[in-house]
């Protein structure tokens, strides 16, 4: 239960700070900084109690690493998405009538959407797997710099194709803030999953099955 | 009395930095990564001496997680506001003209207020406890990171409703330096330390008491 | 081969967010502090395995200092080449009719852009000898930091002389990306081959050529 | 020789930096982060070899701190300014007519000049020596980061009344540079030279002698 506490308070402010930074008009063009940021200072929180994954698509490619349970990966999935909604609609009573309303959310084509979330979440599990999960890289201090700005970099690069969520628990938020409409959820769900799939797969190649 | 000092310094080029990067006309949108900076650098200059608080919240959530004597508190805390009171007048004398002045201070709505102050400093005490009061986080190198840029993130995000002080250092040199209606005061603090409890209390359930 | 595989996908990244964010007119600015993100974060995926240089310049240093095989560097080379055509390829499918076209591609002048890639380069090639081949930095957790935001610094200071690549083999991806005329490739290649050469023979000047 | 080589490289990019972006017209607001970032980047380079003052002001502290012998202040001191000066000559070459010509130079008050520079240098010597010269923190792989992000904050933040040279190499290179009037030097020093000496004085009171 500790574990699904803070993978919820991670992945409660990830999408909270999204939701807000890409709609309260202050601060337009730093908002990956600001993502890439808070994802990875709650790395650094939760890195110690749950591996702070904060991600369904890490979780499934940590998984599939074998340095994260099966029997937990209900838990985790559950706790991120829940973590994402509600501050979906924390952030849209902050915003008030700022907000974007269900008219807004945009639709993007399934192609370029899927592609684009493949090579964002491709980029972000590969990173987690190398700088979290490998004993040659034990001890470091360097991988929620890494990972959170993974984010940073691929939300530049790729927002403006697929909205940039490389995540299950952002895309559910973003969907419930109207960013992105529900009809977009499939070209997110299949980029990021086959994403975190296959990072684990090359992983495997490149690092192998030991600690 | 070192500790005193070195909370009395950082806590200084905190606020310094945000009354002049706020005012000076320069920087509109890179404040919050100057901010988050500024903060990062005095925790890693601070951290060995006093453990580098800089804020009345984190002072709070020290204390209850136990890695602060109650007894130094009063010590840190004056200092701190020292700090940010004594910024406040030398950022006026350097802005001159260009500072804003009694009537420019924002006035906002209890409620938003303070729920933005609450979650930017739960995630404050949240991240510091958890880099910097742990065993299993014991000798990093991020936890200036880590702190610093939960506040540059938490500025983007929640800046525009509460102005975005998470600390009462802050709260009280914006108000002295005219960015902030005194009458604002109630809902920052109540925010700020709610938040430095609870995070102090959910640290607790998952972490527990061991050093 | 493992070694191969992964400069393929560091360098893939790398060209990949260089094509995109300088094209897809949602970062204006922005762009450097991109590029040395995605830099940084796939020399903290990759430097275990492969040693991460994603940059024949990078692995011709590296060579004469003596901590690369020079019959690796076949290898690394055309993997590197290949991860930024193939990257260049991807980006031009992504950004559609929003790409640049080939009568777009900017002529640059051979004097200029050869010191500007000189200096540039020498400053990449100098911070990673330093930071990730010497045993007084051994188990340091800055160097991808270090290197990373290398090209950040360069990029903004010596991108409009030259477009910034300090690399071979982005030369390569932003040539065929239609961002640089392929005219331009012997001040690119010279410019950054012979920093690549002179920051190893300084490098052993200051550091000796002890492990 | 080494060491001095070493401050040469140095000082010589941070100045390179500096008047290319203030100059080059495509990066606006963004200088501090590209300046931050190439001191940051030197640092973690040259610390190991000669400690990476690249500032008289610095090298001052660290003498009065005890951690340089003062028989290599004046090396250092010459090869810093050699390094400034000559980089500003090679950043004209690059700018041509786009740089500053002789009557464009900044001409500002003394005193806000030099409390501004006093400031900005106490924060960067107070940094050096907690971050880089103390036991407690020795080993740390965040003092580069932590010193040059001290200029980027304190650029941002005291830039626009000073200039933001917090350096004497710097202000030296930027008067070359033609970006600051020469009658703004004696500011300048004063305020970088008494930051310097009292950061060390501080230093000496909070944390004392010892290695």
């Amino acid at each position: 239960m500790k574990k699904y506490l803070v993978e919820f308070i991670g992945t409660f402010f990830l999408v909270l700070t999204i939701v807000l930074v890409v709609n309260n008009g202050t601060a337009a063009g730093f908002a990956p900084i600001a993502i890439g940021s808070v994802l990875m200072v709650m790395i650094y929180a939760g890195g110690h109690i749950s591996g702070a994954h904060y991600n369904p698509a890490v979780t499934l490619g940590v998984c599939l690493r074998g340095k994260c349970e099966w029997s937990d990966a209900p838990g985790y999935i559950i706790s991120q998405l829940a973590g994402g909604a509600i501050a979906a609609l924390v952030a849209a009573f902050l915003l008030g009538a700022d907000g974007p309303s269900a008219g807004d959310a945009a639709v993007r084509a399934f192609g370029p959407t899927a592609v684009a979330e493949f090579l964002g979440t491709f980029a972000l599990v590969w990173v987690v797997l190398h700088t979290a999960t490998t004993k040659s890289n034990a001890g470091n201090s360097h991988y929620g710099l890494a990972i959170g700005f993974t984010v940073l970099a691929c939300a530049y690069a790729l927002g403006g194709i697929s909205g940039g969520a490389f995540n299950p628990a952002v895309a559910t938020g973003v969907s419930i803030a109207n960013m992105s409409a529900w009809s977009n959820m499939g070209g997110l769900l299949v980029g990021e999953l086959a994403a975190g799939a296959l990072a684990a797969v090359l992983f495997g190649v490149v690092y192998g099955k030991e600690d």
